[in-house]
């Protein structure tokens, strides 16, 4: 099943990579502000990318939330963590989220252990 | 068409089963509180689905349309009055709706007849 | 607490009356249109107002679910029957749609009864 | 990658003409006054285009997305104003958007040049 | 009721005060992308903030919708071309943008007349 | 500002009361159910408020928002990590996160500290 997170990383790099060609200035800093909101701080990355993760989950994005689980795995969230978290996300956002629970279900098993 | 309607219930099976057996009590109370919702009440349940119905077109989820698509079929909805949930998701939600109406009527089209 | 409901349609009935003295053909058909949707068919109009009423809420749209109460009182639909749409609105739109419920008991206590 | 765009158009209008079938008369009178929200007034049909485009990217709706693309292409948007529109919507509806504009840029490419 | 114009942008401008206040840099650079999205570029100032205004309402977001309904009259918009964009809202968005489009109409009589 | 609280707790607990009077067994379990999603498991109870937080203001619910921020402060969250929280939402979610981060500023301030 590993093809299925090398083909979102594939598909992901790949169109920004074209978007980011157009030289559109307000896009380019936006892309680039993303990443520092998720730097350490006073709160550490780990919790940052969980709550990238939750808040992906109840706007219900699932290439977002397939990229916040990648995030979360890197910095050693686990299953148990990443589950408290999706419990979250179904209690504030509804069944409504289940049908993206079961795609970022999935998609964790899918991630390779960090390395 | 009929393996559409398959493969949508057997994805869905799988990955509840995924879910399910992480043992999160939180996840686990709310699925089976869920179930509990659409049973028969002051409002019989084919009201309930076509409510279920409803609530998912608006919030745009194809999955959970295609799941009270099923249950509707099943406790005896018209193609008429399915038609009319449709009518009111499309006026309340918009024409950003649209797409997901013609998601749901592929699907409606591929459910077996009830039995 | 009467001043609750009136309040509520004195402010809609002379904003929509501003919105249709500009002319716009688009707006005037689409509220033309809005009041088709719920009119009986093959669904009662009863069930199409509690489909409105539970559509409004997952949206989390006040005003909205303001509106689709009085037509349900006026309707017929009984407390219960309305708190079983509030129970699925809340199962399918999450705990985000609590605040909106907790607007729409006090509304729903304010309507007078039906004559 | 022409066949992106065809098999978008070929779905499309085969659902369109599924559930204009039923003969809904709430559905066909909203299908008809969506087109004519972007017929030319006060303002060109280009920018009611690109209106409909950044409602659509906000919104997140790929099939919406693809939809208002091929109009503005077909009104003369170029590369640069179309991708205006894309920051907007990014700034506005936040990286949510992101992956849709990810979409959204592999269809730009796969649009045909005006004719 | 130019009361309401200014209270509006008397909490604005206080509230944006006390959230720079706390130096938080990822929010600063935020605030300040916001104002370069809407700088005219392949598309024109009013262009840009009729789409700021478009995906405000379909967002629902009052505050937003008041911002740059502010920002169209300044930069020119008539009457008749700011309910075109009320109509695109409506459409795409639904008739859950209704609310906000009362709002938006009062709020709009409201401004004051370009210097 | 204190009364800014007071009257927000005090509204939200009598509406509660309200709502569970009429014995509705589904919003019952429901709201029961959303206790336990925040208690003390493998994330701790202050890294649960916040991913409460942040969902509830990208899904921009001002009384969720202020009903966090409350717990936050209880549980010990500082100014700095809130500031964080608020620039991931506004970051996911848009500069339509912006009012309600604004009212969010301003309930902040106004929380009695931590006893």
């Amino acid at each position: 099943m590993a093809s299925l997170v090398e083909e979102f990383n594939d598909y992901r790099s790949r169109m920004n990579d074209l978007i980011l060609s157009k030289d559109n200035l307000v896009i380019k800093r936006l892309y680039n502000l993303d990443s520092n909101a998720y730097a350490e701080g006073a709160l550490p990355v780990k919790t940052k990318e969980m709550l990238g993760l939750v808040a992906s989950m109840v706007l219900r994005c699932d290439d977002c939330i397939k990229y916040h689980l990648e995030q979360c795995k890197q910095k050693g969230a686990t299953t148990e963590e990443v589950y408290e978290v999706f419990a979250i996300a179904n209690i504030v956002g509804g069944t409504i989220v289940i049908p993206h629970t079961r795609r970022a279900a999935e998609f964790w098993e899918a991630l390779p252990e960090k390395a």
